[in-house]
């Protein structure tokens, strides 16, 4: 069996390129003991990846010469451990690459389910991040304007449904004019404000008239500034991630911070989706009954082909994807 | 009468100065219906004043032509309401005058107390901003490591206090070496680093062999970039002011945030002290317990003289002052 597995290169300073990955070939691992061998079918291409590159974060960083990391789900193919079967189905902290070798330990068995990329997507980290964050750290209630930023990225989409199913007036904010229409027309937010048409503040105030209640913030940077000034009394700021960010030399934090939160009372808290682990179990069940109900849609963008992982993120990086953005790169064992 | 009152003639655009303010003579005014007649006695000096000159925050602006405003201790000199007696010491939001008018129920009776300025200083806005927002925003318990900035100053000083006597590890952050050892040496601080020495952030990372927990932020900018490399996973920070931008025309953000929030999944949360009014009686008593078993010192910083109110606020942004600062414009009747 070939092992193709893509190598990080070089570590980049400021945008992502092609030029920092290279794709090699490398022996199929052998499993230790206690090992399981797992075969990639699926990739999650998160703006998450970036940051990793630009040192530890709530994982150890990516260096130069390291095979690119991500999150998979895997069939197993050869098991060191009883509790583990050939042809399980699993999810996994690994890497890009066709097979790879875990620690049975670090693997998750992962139930029976007709679609396996609804596995990442709504019923993943996607919509997991999205039902926690809004719930747990932004806590919006029916009647409050939601907003959130990458509106038409694999979290930011699941983020604005839930809003609306809990009766929140919901606006997004997206690029460009096909996205943010695509944002109203197919997941029915209110509005979508485009942040590269410029004049971002007077849209955002424009399509929140009462004012923001909960901001979802993907992004960081100056929309992140541009939220702040209308945030009201007492508003909450669920800090998902900052990708305006992560592909900069020279970060620059929003000026208005922290004087917005002292002069509005807001609560601005950071949240990855491992630290609700104890809740996803409420998620599954309140994401399955939205998805029931036709309240919430599952939006997936997948590329095909482990070698066009980097594409697949440097193109999210610029903002390409519309819905949860995944690489398959072998085939679902049921098809 | 003669009723003395400092206008703001011009509005800053950068640093605060002398040549801002304006001393004048005006008429004693009259009590209309339900209003009283009020003769300052003490006038809190806080940092807040000068962003009230930025825009309206949680009160309207201050305006260029307006008589300064303050929070003032006056003794009731004239009674349109039957429940305000002459006589009778109020607190109230008020201006930089020796006499003013206000509505009967925007004035607040005081108890009875020994020392008139305790009730602008440890019972006052100053240790009250300390307790709720140390307590119900940080939320420290014993172990932790709590870093103040400003800890020389009026809100600073009872942090910390009431920190050690919650057993955390204390480190405030001051301006020079004399201020430094005042922080350690009498109010009981273990460490207190000088930001004005350069290498903030080597000297508190050194003082803080834990990381820190919650951050009491009373200044923005560089001081809370530095603190923000610095916060334990699921740190909290008190955000009680931004004094470092309140003298700028260029604000600038930490760079990194909210990249930190995200990555430590910090809580960082803005309060101001009336957020926590139907707390205050909590508030008063534990000071109290602690003032009694000597665990908090109360530290005032009292100049006298409505005339040298300017200078007062002036110094105090240029971090002159130890304590609480206050103006003493007229006397207390007790004494």
């Amino acid at each position: 069996m070939t092992n193709r597995q893509i190598v990080v290169k070089e570590l980049p300073q400021g945008t992502l390129e092609q030029s920092h990955f290279e794709l090699q070939d490398a022996r199929t691992p052998v499993p230790a003991e206690g090992e399981v061998l797992l075969r990639t079918i699926l990739m999650s291409i998160d703006a998450a990846n970036r940051s990793w590159m630009q040192g530890a974060t709530y994982r150890d960083a990516v260096k130069a010469g390291d095979v690119m990391a991500t999150y998979s789900i895997c069939e197993v193919m050869a098991s060191n451990t009883p509790h583990i079967a050939v042809g399980d189905i699993v999810a996994a902290e690994s890497v890009w690459a066709d097979y790879v070798t875990r620690p049975a330990r670090k693997v998750q068995k992962l139930p029976k389910i007709d679609v396996l990329s609804h596995l990442i997507s709504v019923y993943g980290i996607a919509g997991k991040t999205a039902f926690h964050g809004l719930i747990s750290v932004g806590k919006p209630i029916a009647g409050e304007t939601v907003v959130v930023s990458a509106a038409a990225g694999s979290v930011g989409g699941y983020v604005g449904q839930i809003a609306k199913a809990l009766g929140c007036h919901v606006v997004g904010i997206a690029g460009g004019p096909e996205k943010c229409k695509w944002v109203v027309d197919h997941l029915g937010f209110d509005a979508c404000v485009d942040y590269r048409a410029g004049g971002l503040f007077k849209s955002l105030r424009a399509a929140c008239p009462n004012g923001i209640d909960v901001y979802f913030d993907n992004v960081g940077g100056s929309i992140l500034e541009a939220t702040l000034a209308l945030m009201n009394e007492k508003g909450r700021i669920a800090c998902c991630g900052a990708i305006s960010q992560y592909d900069s030399a020279n970060p620059s934090g929003p000026r208005n911070l922290p004087g917005a939160l002292v002069v509005k009372r807001l609560r601005m808290e950071g949240f990855i989706v491992m630290d609700f682990a104890n809740e996803d179990a409420k998620a599954i069940r309140a994401l399955q009954t939205w998805v029931s109900s036709g309240q919430i849609k599952v939006t997936e963008d997948i590329v095909d082909g482990l070698e066009n992982a980097p594409a697949a993120l440097i193109g999210l990086l610029a903002g390409d994807n519309k819905g949860k953005r995944m690489v398959r790169v072998g085939t679902d064992p049921k098809t």
